[in-house]
């Protein structure tokens, strides 16, 4: 079951100044990187032998057991013997490279190191012969990933290097190589990182060939509404896979034959291998615009015994060089491929790419745009743990210094839980069912690390009289409603800690026993609060998933304007029951509930907006300003494509963890009447609508609120029909909107997708469900009119889904999936969890926005809003407390900002906490895009000097988006594109005689490392 | 089908003289070997952790397979990686130790390498830190080699170890881990070689329970009928097998956990792992009678990954020596453990052991006894291959100097295959059937260097005139009645090459067309010669293996006194049939051949001997000197156990390449009649005796000889009704031998077995027949009377064979096998050769010595001649030539003798062959056992110095048994028996003032390098 969240809140505005600094990242004379590169040769196809290892953090065996190399019954990998072996070939021969990429496997092995050893893996990287690529905690998935995670998880991995390795550790390469799709907004992240290139494996099988006809396999990628070379990077796809050319995998864990070069011997091959690598060679140029080609050598956890490896390599480099004509082999390393072809002068101008790579399919019936749903469960907690983490960050920056010199252990824990958890296999969701509760126990594990940071940080922040701050509680099952402190105190207190840049309102709910509550806000005034009892028929089904609660409702009140980068205290008394005004309390407290009759048509709202049910228990319209949009909404489902026979591989395709393939066209209502049972009162109204005894959904408006929360529970899913299912929300309305659908590209850009359409090539369509679905992080929606003019509805997500417009006008979420077949990709595993259980049931949250007229307003500027306040919600942590109100609010702050004022609403802190050195990590972001909004889509600048509320910012001076590279020393590699465009002025920071301001240009983030002092 | 040879000769007596030289195996001053071990601690169980890869050298892949590491479908294993991974991590800390056993390998792999790793090797030699062990070409099989091909396949590879390492790469322990069954010869061989002692894994299940129980496992193994330290051995038996304890392989191929010590890993197993392998050493030392165990670190064809090793194995070391309590763990090897147990006081005298180690059985049903006679052609070749090397290696020192510094190449491409060939794996037959193939091409390539060599060799001895010596052509295929140049040539001259210390007359036999024939011997006598027809019942069956053969009759003629390491040259020319003396010389050469009658009783006999067949064609007299012995003689045929279901072990146990089970007690005979053809002529009278269309025999008296030959052809053996079939011949006499018979033991000693009987443990008869089966290489007898005074009746064989007395006055011998199921031991084939053919025929000659009355004689001084004239049968080569008897005889040398005089009858010349810079190996060997015989079983000394015809011994320098060490400077550690016997005197060579002379002891060997001169 999942990690707990309340939701829902507000935003606001601003402040600032800089100085430049000399905390600076190392900088060395470089004998590395380009500089290290072996030349090409003229007239002959060069070919770059670029030794990897493709390192999955996590996937068949969890981290340790890769990095151990432990449990090889599920796969003979061991990551510190990779490690360990390699360096030990590169130390013979300085010929010889290597590429390594995921800092989640070598940061552990460095600190095993001896400093002999360390010295001489550093002089080996100064050389050159092993270069870092990519260089994030792990090589990210693209689809079920948040910007924000991406952002974290590839700088935490490069400061890791740059601390160790310094200019010759950072990476110039994106090297995505296995994931399953590729985003926009990955390529645009590693093109403000400063990285020159990006390369990759998976592309869909008809585009390859396309490209491969057009010599297109390499192309300059725009990668933003931003256009210009800072926003293009060079994006290269492999010929086929990453893995060596088939014969030529030497690796301990291959079955192609070694060099036999003795010619006595009876095996003797050598003639052979070369002749086939040369076929193979000239086979490949003919799809690569360059004299240069690549020759990827290596797969998933080769180079274990690295010597057989390098010594068939040395010499299928000497005897094809030797025996093979026209054909020139040296060791080499992406960058240097990259440097080659950017350096060979008289190419035609290079094919350019705007769209992304979703979906990927591989054949005709197999698009692997399942796992955007896959492990639903678990897509939700990493998305929550992110705003922990943030909120953890951001905290302890703002608590102040360290006062012990590894202070940042406690967030490091989640810093690299977090980073594993992007993993491909991980939050992607195709990772073994064991593996898949490793990553839960680490992340619940680094979040119980994090909490104690963050009561470490409020202890320092709130505490204003003489009494220790109590012991901070974090319930984190609160979506369950479950908290032990709610629920059996009389008297205790609610922080909530606020990490937008924005003031934010929201409701809260908290599980209590039935009773009349007081909850004092910080000024002491009593709020209206509403006690919601915990319906049976819907929680039901996740009865056995809150065994220690015994709570009978929800407690709702509203927490106004938690300040930006802050918190709020709210005071919380179960009165006693003894006095007169209790029942009117009570009553005034109290939830009508009834049960809706038979064909009854319900409604419900909050007078700005309202939900219409029909006679069968479905939503059958939304009424929005007295705007009737016709429409209804329901839980169906797919039937999952079954193991077939193996006479072609099409048919023995089933829908599994990766791959999504219904058997038939459309899904089918869960039921086509739900139960009802109507909650109103004081603060939210709600409806909850029971499908089945495995799926319901609370339709909830809350007072004030403009969007409809729905709420579905979906589990376990029945397979005793021996059919796997998945479950899609879908929303069907009138609107007109001509096969077009929007969606988010990792929560920040949004993208038109058109149905059964490809930008670049001519899609036949062979799945007409699979083939549209696409990775939601944030939303999706459809509109009439591209002029603004007409109605939009828009679905926002609270965790990484797929999701299509499969008719005009109708938009869908897959929410849960239950396979039973695996899908022949290589987990092996039916998903299917928990495997061993009764099935897993999910929670989560939709919020549904209708517009019937938009009135002049971009669609995307009323979703903005909403995604943040998904996105980024508040935590709260309680204590029990004997104190009085007063005598808590004397000895402790109630309320608090970080920041001197809050943010413009364009612009956000995205990124705040605590460095190195006693330096701090800022970075600024634009949230909205070029032409979504008439005033927030504009520049806007900040003066930094001032932006928090208890400390002078005295330095800062910008990075890459990394944070490992100064910005005023990045250089990136010019390419000739035929529509290159003009170059948008970069806004850099200009220091006035005192103070320091920053311009941000829309979907601009800039980083920045900052000096504190307080003020 | 097998490589060819003819057969049948003589012996003589003698000369000598010599000094000392300093042509001298390398010394140093010594920090490696006892010097470098790691000291025991008091109180505690000392664990040696001996980290080791045992390297086939072929077995489910062929040498080189292994060697490169290809065809990993067959076993993921290459030799090259584990050497190169192996010293690196030595290399890496100078606590580890490695020991390394297999030449064949390690000597290739040294070739490629640089002078700078060479360097780093030695000094890792030279520090101990590699340590080479056995140190052999390969590590031997025990049943089917004989102890010549031992002798030169252990010199071989230390030969290559003190040419390279000096002496710290002396092996001091023998390593015979995986042999199945160990033999006595073998640990005699070892004791000679200098070894403090042997260890090895095998040993009957019941035989190692007791010996466990009585803390038995290791042992002074008395391995000599010449009793004393200098025959005993130090011999340990391992626990259970070679491998790591279960828990404990952190090899690339195991699927053990590694040490996995990061506490915050889910996966932490530090504690556990230490508990579970200090459980394992306690049970461990409770067999165990000192305070040391051994804890063998390996398995076949470990460490290609040996960073996963070693990395593992030091945590385990430190580990354990930290949390477990009463242990004391360390890098160690087999010398230091053997060092450490001899070193340890107080300890009660070691048990001894005087009997060998077979049969081997790994459970009650499981008896490896089949691979005695597994793969008999290849068995066939092997030893005939060593014969030819003997030969040319003989030839090349008697040649004189070599005129180019590579002079040996030609000879060294036999010695290292027939290195290869006397694996535990190759010529025991349990390699799979590509294996046995690329076996046999291997030695076919070097057989035909070798012969090249010996042209070469002729070259320089043959010519005294002006012309060269014609090309010499070497037919292999002789056995099988082809060779074209005595097809084809109506004049051509045979030279026939003695390789005994004495003169020998032998018969040969050449594929001829019908005609007339003139054999010149050497001073131009015409010889008597015969014209036996080819009879096509007997070679239908191997019509196919000889397709290009249209030969339809052998010339047969005595070749006498054939020199003793030396030749007779036979001038043969196919007269014409013109004149009309033809027709009588025709009659006088011919053979008469009839068809016996139905019924009719046949004798055959040379006078001295004949054998009588009865009505039924079979066997039932043999009259010797006018006594008549009653004998019977049949094929027969056991049904090999088929593949049962598998409910239990024995039940899925079938009769296979290692293991002999036959379905049932006795044998059936092929046939119960023979058809029979009998011819008769001047020289050799035989009987074809057909028994059905795939078993035949063909019995032969040559005049003037005292045994009966028995040449059978079997095969393809018939499988058709699914049973594997494994064919024996069959002696039955009415001699009451008393459940005793006698088998040599690597074709040098002969040890007493007793039927149903082990002498050191009670044997439960659960395999009645596989049970009683040892391997035989030279000679099986029985005998009525332990006072010399009764009958014998004995087999003497031309390969290793698997042998028996089933009932007394009985023995047998099984000749093939062919079998239709795997018996689950590794290999992974039935033993069905070849796989896809017809099926394998296989021809072998028995030699029958009946002997009514011993007359005071020992049965085994009978049989030394028989068997040494089996053994080192004479080569022939041939070529065509125009020139006249007369113009040859003035041209080339058609009579020579290596030596001054043949030697005494109980002496040999071993070993004589090119050494190092310009040295030669000299090997004498007493061939007669204390006690066979009045005056054979004396001592005998030699005056070295004019051992030889035409050079003088100038200096002779004394080494141990494997030429790798001065017999000087030879100490061997003592050991405290209670049964501790007087040492012998040595009787060393002695300088008098001007000739050394040489004393050999009943089975003594001495070893020497000599430096000879031209005279």
């Amino acid at each position: 079951m999942e990690l707990p969240f309340i939701g829902v809140f507000l935003l606001l505005a601003f402040g600032c100044c800089l100085i430049t600094s000399d905390a600076a990242p190392q900088q060395k004379a470089s004998t590395c990187g380009y500089n290290s590169c072996t030349p090409s040769k003229p007239g002959v196809i060069n070919v770059h032998v670029v030794p990897h290892t493709h390192d999955d953090v996590g996937w068949l065996k969890t981290v340790d057991q890769y990095y151990y190399g432990s449990k090889t019954g599920y796969q003979r990998a061991g990551v510190q013997y990779i490690i360990d072996s390699v360096i030990k070939e590169l130390l013979k021969d300085p010929e010889r490279r290597f590429i390594y990429v995921e800092m989640a496997f070598f940061s552990q092995w460095w600190q095993e190191q001896t400093e002999t050893k360390k010295a001489a893996v550093k002089q080996l990287v100064e050389e050159g012969r092993l270069e870092f690529i990519s260089g994030g905690w792990c090589m990210n998935d693209e689809a079920g990933t948040h910007y924000n995670d991406i952002i974290d998880q590839m700088t935490w991995g490069m400061r890791f290097l740059n601390d160790t390795f310094g200019e010759c550790g950072r990476p110039k390469i994106g090297w995505q190589i296995d994931p399953f799709g590729h985003s926009r907004e990955q390529a645009s992240i590693f093109a403000s990182m400063g990285f020159d290139g990006l390369f990759f494996g998976r592309i869909d099988w008809v585009d390859r060939t396309h490209r491969k006809a057009n010599k297109e396999m390499e192309m300059i990628w725009t990668t933003s509404n931003s256009p210009g070379e800072q926003s293009s990077i060079f994006t290269g796809i492999f010929y086929d896979h990453y893995s060596a050319p088939s014969g030529f995998c030497f690796d301990v864990v291959c079955r192609d034959e070694p060099f036999i070069d003795n010619p006595r011997s009876a095996d003797y091959n050598v003639v052979k291998k070369v002749k086939d690598l040369e076929a193979h060679i000239k086979a490949k140029a003919l799809s690569y615009a360059t004299s240069n080609i690549m020759l990827t050598m290596g797969d998933d956890f080769n180079y274990m015994s690295a010597d057989m490896n390098f010594k068939n390599m040395d010499k299928m480099i000497r005897y094809t060089n030797e025996l093979g004509s026209g054909v020139n082999l040296f060791y080499s390393t992406p960058s240097c491929y990259v440097k080659a072809i950017n350096d060979e002068a008289g190419s035609r101008p290079w094919p350019t790419k705007t769209d992304d790579f979703f979906p990927y399919s591989n054949d005709p019936h197999a698009y692997w745009t399942g796992y955007f749903t896959s492990r639903p469960a678990y897509k939700g907690t990493v998305r929550k743990a992110n705003t922990f983490l943030q909120s953890c960050k951001q905290l302890h920056s703002l608590a102040g210094p360290d006062s012990s010199a590894d202070g940042q252990n406690l967030i490091d824990s989640l810093r690299r839980s977090m980073g594993e958890a992007q993993h491909h296999d991980a939050v992607a969701g195709t990772e073994k069912e064991h593996v898949s509760q490793d990553y839960r126990l680490r992340l619940h594990d680094s979040l119980v690390d994090c909490q104690q940071d963050v009561g470490n940080s409020f202890s320092k922040i709130l505490p204003i009289g003489t009494l220790e701050l109590p012991q901070q509680e974090f319930c984190l099952h609160l979506n369950v409603s479950q908290c032990s402190i709610t629920e059996s105190s009389s008297r205790f207190v609610a922080t909530i800690y606020n990490p937008r840049s924005h003031q934010v309102t929201t409701y809260v709910r908290l599980p209590v026993m039935n009773g009349v509550y007081t909850v004092l806000d910080p000024d002491g005034s009593e709020l209206i609060v509403q006690l919601v009892p915990l319906v049976n028929a819907a929680l039901r089904s996740i009865e056995t998933e809150r065994p220690k609660s015994s709570a009978t409702h929800e407690l709702v009140f509203q927490a106004s304007q938690i300040p930006s980068l802050g918190h709020k205290t709210f005071y919380i008394v179960k009165t006693s029951a003894r006095n007169g005004q209790h029942s009117t309390v009570r009553e005034r407290q109290s939830t009508t509930v009834r049960t809706a009759e038979a064909g009854e048509k319900i409604a419900v709202g909050n007078g700005k907006l309202s939900v219409n049910f029909n006679a069968a228990g479905l939503i059958e319209s939304v009424v929005v300003d007295g705007v009737t949009v016709m429409m209804s909404q329901n839980l169906m489902w797919y039937a999952g494509m079954n193991e077939g026979n193996a006479n072609s591989i099409f048919d023995d395709r089933p829908s599994g963890a990766y791959v999504f393939r219904p058997n038939g066209t459309d899904a089918t209502p869960i039921s086509t009447q739900a139960t009802l049972i109507v909650q109103t009162g004081a603060l939210v109204s709600e409806v909850y609508q029971q499908f089945s005894d495995w799926a319901s959904q609370v339709v909830r408006v809350y007072k004030g609120q403009s969007d409809v929360e729905i709420e579905w529970t979906v589990g376990p899913i029945p397979v005793g029909d021996g059919i796997g299912k998945e479950i899609v929300s879908r929303v069907t309305t009138q609107i007109p909107s001509g096969g077009r659908f929007y969606t988010d590209s990792n929560g920040r850009q949004t993208l038109l997708r058109r149905r059964d359409f490809r930008p670049t090539w001519t899609l036949n369509v062979s799945e007409p469900v699979a083939g549209n679905y696409y990775p939601i992080n944030s939303h999706i929606y459809v509109t009439d009119d591209q002029q603004n003019a007409g109605a939009v509805v828009a679905l926002v997500n609270d965790r990484s889904q797929g999701g299509t417009s499969l008719k005009d006008g109708q938009i869908e979420l897959m929410v849960h999936r239950r396979l039973l077949y695996d899908d022949h990709f290589g987990v092996g595993e039916p998903l299917n969890e928990p495997g061993d259980g009764p099935g897993l049931v999910v929670r989560g949250t939709h919020y549904l926005l209708v517009n019937p007229s938009l009135a002049g307003n971009h669609p995307v500027s009323l979703i903005r809003p909403l995604a943040q306040q998904m996105f980024m919600r508040p935590w709260m942590s309680f204590s029990t407390t004997s104190l009085s109100f007063t005598n808590w609010k004397n000895n402790f702050r109630t309320e608090k900002s970080g920041l001197t004022a809050p943010l413009p609403d364009n612009i956000h802190i995205l990124t705040l906490e605590p460095w190195r050195d006693g330096t701090h990590l800022l970075r600024l972001e634009h949230i909205y895009d070029v032409g979504e909004h008439s005033t927030l889509s504009q520049p806007v600048t900040l003066i930094l000097d001032d932006l928090l509320a208890d400390y002078k910012i005295t330095s800062a001076v910008e990075t890459t988006l990394g944070a490992n590279q100064w910005a005023s020393e990045t250089s990136r590699l010019p390419w000739n594109t035929a529509d290159k465009q003009q170059q948008p002025l970069k806004m850099s920071t200009k220091n006035s005689s005192t103070k320091t301001s920053v311009t941000l240009l829309p979907m601009e983030i800039r980083t920045f490392i900052i000096q504190m002092t307080p003020k």
